[in-house]
């Protein structure tokens, strides 16, 4: 103790974060590939802010989930916000709903659907053509109204709701009393080539009426899109045809307390995605509108940093999402990882220019390990690294999955990535006393 | 392996501990601190006896709930001596009356108590001006014998029973058939300035009588202390009037079985304060009673080892207590708890010496975090240090939070410290054949 002197009455300086934000580099993580002479694209990119904030902090691997388990989108960032994925998810579609805009009532069955072309062959069935219509779809909006609304024969008391988002996608909602989201999809998911007759998952006559009503809206949205006017034209442009949906994902909204109920804190969403701004939405985030946030390469990292950064002023808890790193990854494209990799660095680099770091608790990681090498979601862990005034640091210097092994954090689960930020902000309520 | 014969018949060594001792260093674990220049109290210290055990044994960190969760005192014992906290933990008040010496029923409703000084507004509100009547009260078992046994008009059949522990500190018991622990605290703990209505929780008749039981023993405790003789006296002398008792807490005992149950071994406690000997005897261990432990800076560490030494030749296993590192740290005086913590390695020191380290375990650990930056428990893990033969040693040198991350017993919840202690002893019930 001989040279620490604080004898003297000293009004300790405040040692606590008052802001936190997470920033995820969707599926950063990824495994050891060939053409990068076995290093992963995050060991082998230029990302000088990255490892210059992994030595200033601490640093550890995070399976987001649990260990060997590929999280989708949807529940992974389910896990980082501190829910039970395995708890309260029943289906994507009430997330994509929500990340549409739409409003949805405790008792909707929500879907994803696709726009997609398919032939009816002479036994009746539906064979897809083109999974996504062609993905541009500038008439989504359009397509979207002409089945919206539509009356199911003998189920009047179900209303229908379609909307468009992006490309070829949508969002179904079915709403009406006595539904379940215990069904399977339509979408063939490429295993076949033929859109499915849609199931019910469990005996309940609840999911047998819910499976009925998809099947038959399916054949009703047939009818109605192969004569549109839209199609027509596609047809005499040659583009492939808009006349199915394609529906996946079956869900209701879980039923969980917001991240105030649990906090007592404000939180903010600055992501580009449907999805993430729809799994933000159910826990209770604030859905920033970001121009220039698309979710693909071109996103406008910038506008993004310096959306969160005014965010931090007006809310406890910031979340932002870069998206363009997972896509690479799904495109098998190591590369064009790296590259955006790259560009991730540059909004973390942006970001931090602009926060006061002194009262700001900063988690960064990611919803899933995406491999370039096979170009899915795999159980892999991801880094995680942890900068802020109650940070005990380590001392890795990189942040990288194998630098991460070392760190001090150790190998936690997502669902304590909330929870130990908020003790961070001294918010995260004890359990005894 | 050049010089090992063990080509005749050799006795090996029994290299099995037979007897395992906890120490906990009370709250140890803390945050960097900026006037320790970035160290934690605890890197800040000597404590060439920790460093030592370190440099033999394996460390690692805890997590004595689940990451980023701050215990409370009696969850956090609870997890350490092998319960899931979250299953049975009903309340502090059950542990706090076991370690005040009452024994309880099963249907008990127990409540911590603080004698406090109110004033009646003239809106019948009782506004408390001192949370703990001065904290010094040596009239305290007396004022206890005022109300203990007190009748509640409308319920005749409920047993009030009331008990003094140290200073302001004392337990109430509602003993009776139909009572719910599922009731909100009386005590405003600084949050308001007035004593609060306690409220059912839940929707059960049982709740509803409860909450009701205790606002009217609040304001029968008032009509019975306000005109005591002991506060006309108090009131003569200028001390505050000790004329009204805060609760909070109420619980249940939980219903668990004792670690002689599940692990068939003899175990004792050694602490000064009456709730760690509440959550040792609701495990069913003997509580040693020790001249000088006092749960305060003064406690009298060579008596503690003393009798911990002495209580490990009659028992399996032995839990040792030492207070001053958190209270140091609630005060938020770093240099204090750095004195503490160099108290608590001359605890060890004289343990060690006293006790057969060839045949003992010895595990070393805090029920929590308790930060001298914000005076709080906090979710941090703690570290963790074990000695014995079975321990499989690492390279660790140091007993503190950043170095005992880097060891060889990796990042493990408070819950998995028993079942290890107990396989060392090779008295950890095997599960499955």
């Amino acid at each position: 103790m001989g040279d620490v002197n604080i004898g003297v009455k000293l009004t300790l300086p405040v040692q606590k974060p008052e802001k936190a934000i997470l920033v995820i580099s969707d599926g950063i993580g990824d495994r050891p590939v060939s053409v990068l002479n076995g290093k992963t694209p995050l060991e082998a990119a230029m990302k000088p802010t990255l490892d210059t904030l992994a030595a200033k902090g601490a640093t550890g691997l995070l399976h987001v989930l649990s260990p060997g388990i590929p999280p989708g989108s949807d529940t992974g960032h389910l896990s980082l916000f501190g829910y039970d994925a395995r708890d309260c998810y029943t289906g994507r579609g009430p997330f994509e709903a929500l990340g549409a805009g739409l409003d949805l009532e405790p008792t909707d069955i929500a879907f994803r659907g696709n726009f997609a072309s398919a032939i009816l062959t002479k036994d009746e069935n539906f064979e897809v053509v083109d999974r996504r219509a062609g993905r541009h779809l500038p008439e989504g909006a359009e397509l979207a109204k002409l089945i919206n609304g539509l009356k199911v024969p003998s189920f009047p008391k179900v209303r229908v709701i379609v909307d468009h988002t992006v490309e070829h996608r949508c969002v179904l909602v079915l709403r009406g009393a006595g539904l379940s989201s215990s069904i399977s999809d339509t979408d063939p998911h490429g295993h076949s080539n033929f859109v499915l007759s849609s199931m019910p998952l469990d005996e309940t006559p609840e999911a047998e009426k819910t499976a009925q009503i998809v099947n038959t809206v399916t054949r009703e949205f047939y009818r109605i899109l192969k004569d549109s006017p839209i199609n027509a034209k596609r047809k005499k442009a040659g583009l492939p045809e808009a006349n199915i949906v394609l529906l996946r994902g079956a869900g209701i909204l879980p039923e969980i307390p917001s991240l105030k109920d649990i906090y007592e804190i404000s939180t903010a969403c600055v992501a580009g995605g449907a999805l993430y701004k729809g799994v933000a939405r159910s826990v209770g985030m604030d859905i920033l509108t970001v121009q220039g946030a698309t979710a693909s390469y071109d996103t406008d990292v910038e506008a993004k940093a310096k959306a969160a950064a005014k965010a931090l002023k007006t809310h406890d808890y910031v979340f932002l999402h870069f998206k363009p790193t997972d896509s690479a990854a799904h495109d098998k494209d190591p590369k064009k990882k790296i590259a955006m990799i790259e560009k991730f660095d540059h909004l973390v680099k942006t970001l931090i220019e602009l926060i006061d770091m002194d009262h700001t608790h900063i988690a960064i990681t990611a919803d899933h390990t995406t491999a370039t090498t096979n170009g899915q979601h795999t159980g892999d862990p991801v880094p995680l690294l942890m900068v802020g005034p109650t940070v005990r640091n380590d001392d890795v210097l990189e942040f990288s999955e194998r630098a991460c092994a070392k760190g001090g954090l150790g190998q936690i689960l997502g669902m304590a990535v909330m929870p130990m930020l908020m003790s961070a902000l001294d918010r995260s309520p004890m359990f005894g006393a």
